[in-house]
């Protein structure tokens, strides 16, 4: 009896290893393949990491916009902003058009810097003309009580089913970047309740309440490292931190109350390379260098020398060409271009814009600085 | 009958002489000592020119403005912003307010720096909570020729009337700082017509229409000397240039489309100190400290020793307490004025916030910015 059954343990456990072998191996094996699918173009993430490239890498903050008859043609199918960034089929169409039409070498994830309030419990509205509005916003501790941690994959389930969506049509052509906003940034939101030439009310909560400015910077940083491991699951290749309103912050409440947060979420975030955009931090470029991530936006006011020497050798500079270069003719778009590109030849360098492309540029300028790039050497 | 004649002639020259000596020669005098008149404070100019003070002269920005109910009552008296600028007896009573009721070292006439867009012939409105408005803007060559270059004692006499009214009142207590947009920021609001975030149609006029730019640049350069001169003849005692929105242009545009113009307006002003503040320019400290002026005013996110370092020792400072700083309560006011003080300390400097004062501070908080910076040794 006892004989009998170590023989039927050992058959079923025979025939288990089997199976394992030949059926669920070879499917996790395809299921991983298919994950990490070899890219076709992964110039940008060798750049990131500073490995060789045949030539410097382009792509351009907020490409996936206005500036593509495609892409407002897709708007105007929906009753707006928000609900185009809402619904992933959508989303993820206006996320490749800018890989089909201008031929960058990336495509970003068309979303908002702005969902994860949104997530945390405070919603916004985008009002045509003014930009995004808070109908409520944090004022006290007990607005803070209303709050929550995001959880990444629930709580943005739009934004990540658009990265899976995205990930199977771009079918490997070229690398996805993910985003999100800065805890700075988003804090400046979340407090004033809409844009502001100088966000005062969010920088005086810094100076009268500082413990509870922390609080709510703490968790936004949790929420934004659930959100990013989330779409890095889904399959970005690369996530960028935009830290959009940094340059109105003094340097010492920068480091207190920006970088601070900014660099939990880089030594968060292990899995993809990682690059930080704080536009206006002029202040803090030599600290930024010591960050944990491969890459440092520079807009276009920071020169490139003199930024390569405070953030030192061992990162890639993204950036950094005027945008109203791109008002120029063909001529004048290609020389700036060269120009900018000639400053940051033989270091660890993405070709970018120095900030979002204006939506009133001519489509065919932004082909003639993508080309121009592509053309280099 | 010749001896005759020369008789005569020589009588009548000697009685002219002794009335010119005994009449008009002391009228002269009395008139040249009211003019010029001994400052019972002259902190400001002494810092400026970086001879010793006793303690460091203060002042703010915007101080004639919406913060003191003084002000604001002033205002609601007539129709709004402009017609207040525009009536020499009102404009002088709220330059003053701030010296009564803040207890500054000095007042800053109650003026507008799109005045001379104005008197070159491009008419501004000021429409509620949204700022300068122009309903026609410089777009081409033909819109230049309807421009003029300023008269400043004609063109601007509204100015030139409330600086003399103002003089008289002050008495000599404190010096009356004048002023002028730097030609850049005028531009920018001649060609975009409005306030902007990111001033694009200004700054693509510069890369689509170099020379228009510079024809108009120059005579808004022309008509600011005018301007200023007119001020200083009125009786200004040091005049403040306000680049408002250096920060927006890259550093080589700012070379050759402000920081050029800002230089031929500093060598044409000889009569008084010269202060410069350029919001933002961070990029260009280092030419700054070349130009013919004797004060560089710094923003709060401009790093006092940095800025010092790239400036040189040869300019006083004027700066740069962060505005929001004064959302605190009186201790935290005091705290932070302290710590902007102590880093300035035995350098050459003018205390005073990094831009504007936000219209909703409490004057109270002002006031002890201003006790502090007195008492501080």
């Amino acid at each position: 009896m006892k004989k009998s059954f170590l023989r039927e343990a050992f058959f079923i456990f025979y025939h288990i290893a089997l199976f394992e072998f030949f059926v669920v191996y070879p499917k996790i094996k395809i299921l991983a393949y298919l994950c990490h699918m070899q890219l076709k173009n992964d110039l940008l993430l060798r750049a990131a990491k500073g490995e060789p490239v045949e030539r410097t890498p382009v792509w351009l903050m907020r490409q996936a916009g206005r500036i593509l008859p495609e892409y407002r043609a897709v708007r105007d199918s929906v009753s707006g902003f928000i609900e185009l960034a809402q619904t992933p089929d959508l989303a993820a169409e206006v996320t490749i058009q800018p890989v089909d039409i201008l031929g960058v070498d990336a495509a970003i994830i068309f979303s908002d810097i702005l969902v994860i309030p949104e997530a945390m419990g405070l919603p916004y509205e985008m009002v045509e003309k003014r930009g995004p509005y808070f109908p409520n916003t944090i004022q006290s501790e007990r607005d803070l009580k209303k709050l929550k941690i995001a959880n990444g994959s629930h709580d943005l389930k739009y934004v990540i089913d658009a990265i899976l969506i995205t990930k199977r049509a771009l079918n490997g052509r070229v690398p996805l970047i993910g985003f999100a906003g800065a805890p700075w940034t988003i804090f400046a939101y979340m407090i004033e309740g809409s844009g502001s030439k100088t966000f005062s009310k969010a920088r005086a909560m810094l100076y009268t309440h500082p413990k509870l400015s922390h609080q709510l910077l703490q968790m936004i940083t949790e929420s934004t490292i659930n959100y990013l491991k989330a779409q890095i699951n889904a399959g970005v290749n690369l996530v960028q931190i935009f830290d959009s309103w940094a340059g109105i912050l003094p340097p010492n409440h920068y480091d207190e109350f920006s970088l601070r947060y900014i660099s939990q979420i880089c030594d968060a975030i292990t899995e993809v390379p990682k690059t930080v955009f704080a536009k206006g931090a002029f202040f803090a470029r030599e600290k930024m260098g010591a960050l944990n991530c491969e890459t440092i936006g520079l807009d276009w006011n920071m020169g490139i020398a003199e930024s390569r020497n405070m953030i030192g050798p061992n990162k890639t500079l993204q950036g950094n060409l005027d945008p109203a270069a791109l008002y120029g003719n063909a001529n004048e778009v290609e020389a700036a271009t060269i120009a900018m590109l000639d400053q940051f030849k033989g270091t660890r360098h993405i070709a970018n814009l120095g900030h979002g492309v204006y939506p009133d540029i001519d489509p065919e300028m932004v082909k003639v600085f993508v080309n121009t790039v592509k053309n280099y050497r």
